[in-house]
């Protein structure tokens, strides 16, 4: 099996290089990856600066890992597909990222985004992310667990463009309850920014790392994640609200 | 009615400037937008920089227009509605954005997802696209079809977190034929890198501006457009694949 591998943290971060050492049990894995840090890039792309590439091997200098690309999540999975990889992937994987990408998140996200690019080329691809709490992270053992994910995934046949979003729990928490298939919390979140003045009297604000879904849905991907449940959400990229068509074409419109 | 307007094209761009002008026959509008331009930005939002903030005033030096921000246009909304305005829109609307956001630019879209980004904090948001060919733009002509589109839209009452995708086709192609409702094209596109090596021997890629849709959907925005209708594509930010759910939970899932 062929796996092409991504994330949006970066090439060298730690939890693409555990998922990369799990995937490797699977298949041959090649990573295209950002060359630099891309958290919460969406679905963002370069336009008008050029992608430069760079070979990368593992330490030993001989093993060859994939290509880091200074450009967004989802440029790398272009450029994997239409010029990188010789051949094209079996599955498309992006993670193991940092922090979970459920709720509201899926849309802010890179790792979701380079899956998204994905399904759009017609392959199949899951995204996967590691709740934390304290920014401790214990990236061996969360790839594990992906990989068992991931493993029964592939296991089924999916239509061309499937994509999986699988969420894993802060793993301090306590053991594992299970997997749950949920859909994406859409209940809104709350914010903040922090008012600064800088030393030439010019307004600034940092966001606020304080972003939570205060009144997230039962039955999501958000609630399942914070019970210490895995979650897998079917994601797919067509934003028509349906349920509205009908009726916005009942408006007499005029030109 | 108070009009919060963005883009992301840039706070001085002529697609903004236009609809601005439009907007202010339909009551007071403050403009919230990148310093710079933020194509294809995406749904990326500002983590890791401070943003920035300028006030920004007609060339006259006194008119009040709104804040320039150093971040994406999802950043803009965000801080609009945070700590900028100091009452709750009744509408955002983003754009004019030069080039259309039909398909899957919706994804791409800087533009749309300053919308979506409204909708999540329950506005009702309108993205204002015009297409364009050979890089001409009637933007003051487009923006007064996209105030009628607008103000056809605000005449009929939304439930919270409405969001209409507006697009208007050429201008210089014919006459607009109507206004048609219907859903996202999510064909694939086909589209090209222009590879290059750099005088130290490193490779690099350019996007290419080549990127369109061979087999839309006869049925879908990129179809309209290109015929010459003005389109409007009621949309939502669930990315759930709500079809699949029921399928996956068969599965037996292990941890």
């Amino acid at each position: 099996m062929r796996i092409l591998l991504t994330n949006d943290d970066g090439i060298y971060a730690p939890g693409l290089r555990a998922l990369r050492k799990e995937l490797l049990e699977l298949g041959s894995v090649t990573v295209v990856a950002p060359a630099t840090e891309q958290s919460a890039a969406g679905h963002s792309v370069t336009l008008l600066t050029p992608l430069l590439v760079n070979e990368v091997y593992e330490d030993d200098g001989t093993t060859f890992v994939g290509w880091a690309v200074e450009g967004r999540p989802a440029d790398c999975v272009k450029l994997a597909l239409l010029e990188l990889l010789r051949e094209p992937p079996d599955v498309i994987v992006s993670g193991m990222n940092a922090g979970s990408n459920a709720g509201i998140n899926v849309l802010y996200s890179g790792t979701v985004a380079a899956a998204i690019e994905g399904a759009f080329y017609r392959h199949t691809a899951i995204a996967v992310s590691l709740e934390y709490d304290k920014k401790i992270y214990d990236f061996p053992t969360g790839a594990r667990y992906a990989r068992k994910v991931i493993e029964q995934i592939l296991a089924h046949p999916s239509p061309p463009g499937s994509l999986f979003n699988v969420n894993l729990p802060v793993l301090e928490r306590g053991p594992i309850k299970g997997v749950k298939v949920l859909p994406q919390n859409i209940s809104p979140y709350q914010e903040k920014f922090d008012r600064r003045v800088n030393p030439r009297g010019r307004t600034y604000f940092w966001t606020s790392p304080e972003f939570h879904c205060p009144e997230p849905h039962p039955d999501t991907d958000v609630t399942a994640l914070a019970e210490g449940y895995i979650t897998v959400t079917p994601l797919q990229f067509d934003l028509t609200a349906h349920s509205r068509l009908q009726q916005l074409r009942q408006w007499e419109w005029k030109v």
